[in-house]
């Protein structure tokens, strides 16, 4: 595994050419690719031109995000479908293979079933169409109660359905995007990581939770750094990880509004310290 | 339909015979069935004996308790089976056609799927034991927030997911407890309700709600008597029913422990009143 | 419910005005939409002219097929959902309201449980597209063994199963197209079709078996006209269909190509008269 | 894994005693249990010294059957369960840690998702009882197709399949009794078994098929002797079933009658020795 420099997940505004400057400058292992500077770029070639010299400075690319909204409206769902194509000509020209989304852990119309129904169905098409350009599907489960709770029909909000979905799609380029986060809030231990490969994950986050507040009181969008707090088991998580021989990025996706107000390369600087000691750690 | 005596439901100590006599007294068109009175009396033409009598003074059945734990502990369900086929006996010799259960809206372990399997299976089973004593099963959904979600994970807690749980299961002798409070917490409308037909009910409740709480703020075993607050739209609840050429009783569970500490007389009458508006109303 | 004429489904190549100009002669009710000729038409207000034509010689419009391969692999699914809101436009313009495909009734890969998520899926996301169209799909289960027995895997097959899919879909704009001979031989009687509304039906074929072959011996392809042998009861299914208060077309799909070396007239005016007879009967 | 001795599977009238004798005699590593048996012997304790005398010979327990039938009429079902309690008494004190059953491929009313659920809801009960007393339950599946195809809804009839079920379940005592047979006739291969584990794995059947037949036309009931015709790739097939460290009994099952028409001495010698080639080969 490498860390990955994802200047989104951290709040921050870097365009990508900055980002991969950053990225280099603070020995991250990869950096996100960015899906509108590919299109900028004008043509495929360009692209992978683009890729070759991420790659000379040492750089791997990490994770796109899908650029399909799962559980949109049918009519916005079909759009992007048919878009679809010319996305992932962009990214198969960049090497990029791994793209990834959320699940929305609540619906306040769609029933747990009805809402299962609608992305097990949307999901199994969008694999097979990302398969066959060579990109696997990163899927997040989201933890917090304080999320799930707040519409009439609680979702996915656990790794065991995230993998049922995961498992009934019959995708095998489909997986997980493990955040230490959610394994916290959804009261999962190491041993529900146990058995997991490489295979079933796409990408992993970490960061480390309040510790002023109680697990279910936890908000998804105030977290800490990772090793901030030690409320998270971080060293356990990461084990099951390493485990698991995962060979994929790892980030840091804290949340922290305040990190966009201090000095860039003090933020970088520290992420990518507690990276390396996360993904160095045995 | 018909009112319905249920001492349980209100929270009352009386015996069985004691509120057979309350029932025909304050002028309930039914009472329900005791099994642990009908095991008392000896033997199956003892209870039919029993029911004549009943019947005699001008009173139906309600519903009786499944006596079979859906969601217990496998030793605990499969040895309630084996009693099963005795209470099944009591219950046919004594000509009660409806037992009922609630579901319970969470599980701190199961997973909404798991626990839906869970239910399928079992309730398949207990469906097809009953239809082959002439007896229909009532299953309640339990609406209230503040109950669904003090578990890690959320369960059938709303009428379309009660109803595709029945219609899963394939039994044609499975229904609905409609409960207006359950209704009401769920954020249901009298739509949501259309369609229902007689076969589809196997029992009523009509209760209120306290009007100083929000809706998701309401406790499942704190209510009001019907027409009591005006909370919860009992007319329109009640015309659905009627439009469904319900036959069957209905009842009231208030949940209110001060009424254990009212004259029963007084209590019993009141609520015969407030039934009988609710039946009658057109 | 209305006699149609479609003339695909008797194997007659007749281009769309001569199959109007013959629908109107022969006296059908109706007659069905030929996408590729509204797309010829070159824009939705030609077509919309050409649908009031159509009417005032008295017709109304049959089915279309879906310009969608439900089952197709991902890109070739894909591709018609990129193509699919021209053709709704064109319907829509039209008035055409029906639009139809049939179930694959067996897999050589896919098993019942992969074969059920991928149909379920893809109906789910067509049918809410279609619905933003006022359009309603029809699907038909083909019955014969001779057909679903033939790859490793059988498939829906008969109407419960179809049923099931279209009410697991959520979809409240799919129905059912149902076909005398499908549903003899899937074995299935009037009873199984008791029940059924107007909503459920979205178009009805009937036709007549061999009478040489055995239930289970019929092939798929190799029909009589309704009323040619008796085999099948088609009063029973008649009166079933009536029983529902249909509303839509009612046509006759025999798969016998001797029906193209007859002179057209004649097999219309007996095929027309077959239809009324079934149309009209009480 | 070690050959067992299982005079049922042969077609052998054996009492238990003289099954035992056999099975030491001819150097099997193990014998089924006789559950019949254990209840004439009177009490578990007399099983227990029963089953030290089996160990003292060297032999190990095979499999017993499943004393439940999964698939029975509720009362059926129901009345079995009640009795579950004194089997799995006898069986634990035996130390017998497996029972199979088949699935039966097929159904005449109960459609494929019909026939899923009740079969999904009886195994989850079963499973968890069997579990609490340690013993491990096996599922067959069934391959030829002149049997899946027999009735008007075929039903499990692939390893796929069996899979699905066993984890819908949420079992983690429910494997599969892999048949060489079933695994031919579904057309299924050595890639189909790979990832496999021990625990995946109750028990293994292995035999030979017809040469004089086409896949699709073998029948269940008419078999042959492991590697008797070469029809069948055992050497693939145990190796797979090597691969996945498997440690429980292999054993025949040809259905082949002229087996009781010829000397029991000539008849478990050459069995023997074709289990020995197939549990030995490398």
């Amino acid at each position: 595994m490498f860390s990955n420099l994802s200047a989104g997940a951290l709040g921050l505004s870097l365009d990508h050419t900055t980002a991969i400057d950053h990225a280099a400058k603070h020995g991250f292992g990869g950096v996100d690719p960015d899906l509108g500077h590919f299109r900028s770029l004008g043509s495929p070639s360009a692209v992978a031109e683009h890729a070759d010299s991420i790659r000379e400075r040492g750089l791997q690319w990490g994770m796109a995000g899908l650029p399909v909204p799962l559980d949109g409206p049918a009519e916005t769902f079909r759009s992007a479908l048919a878009d679809l194509p010319d996305h992932l000509e962009l990214l198969h020209a960049a090497g990029v293979d791994r793209v990834g989304t959320w699940l929305r852990p609540m619906h306040q119309e769609l029933d747990h079933r009805q809402n299962w129904r609608l992305h097990l169905g949307r999901l199994s098409l969008v694999a097979e169409l990302l398969a066959d350009a060579g990109i696997r599907l990163g899927l997040e489960y989201i933890g917090p109660k304080t999320l799930w709770s707040t519409e009439r029909f609680p979702f996915i909000h656990s790794l065991r359905e995230a993998r049922e979905l995961i498992a009934e799609s019959g995708a095998t380029n489909v997986g997980l995007i493990l955040d230490s986060y959610h394994w916290y809030t959804a009261a999962e231990s190491a041993e529900d990581l146990a058995g997991l490969t490489d295979a079933d994950i796409v990408s992993v986050d970490i960061n480390d939770a309040r510790d002023d507040r109680e697990l279910d009181e936890q908000q998804d969008l105030d977290r800490r750094l990772p090793y901030a707090t030690g409320v998270i088991d971080l060293a356990g998580f990461m084990d099951a990880v390493r485990a698991a021989d995962y060979t994929g990025p790892v980030k840091v996706e804290p949340f922290m509004t305040e990190l966009a107000q201090q000095p860039v390369d003090e933020v970088l600087a520290d992420v990518s310290r507690r990276l390396d000691r996360a993904v160095a750690a045995a």
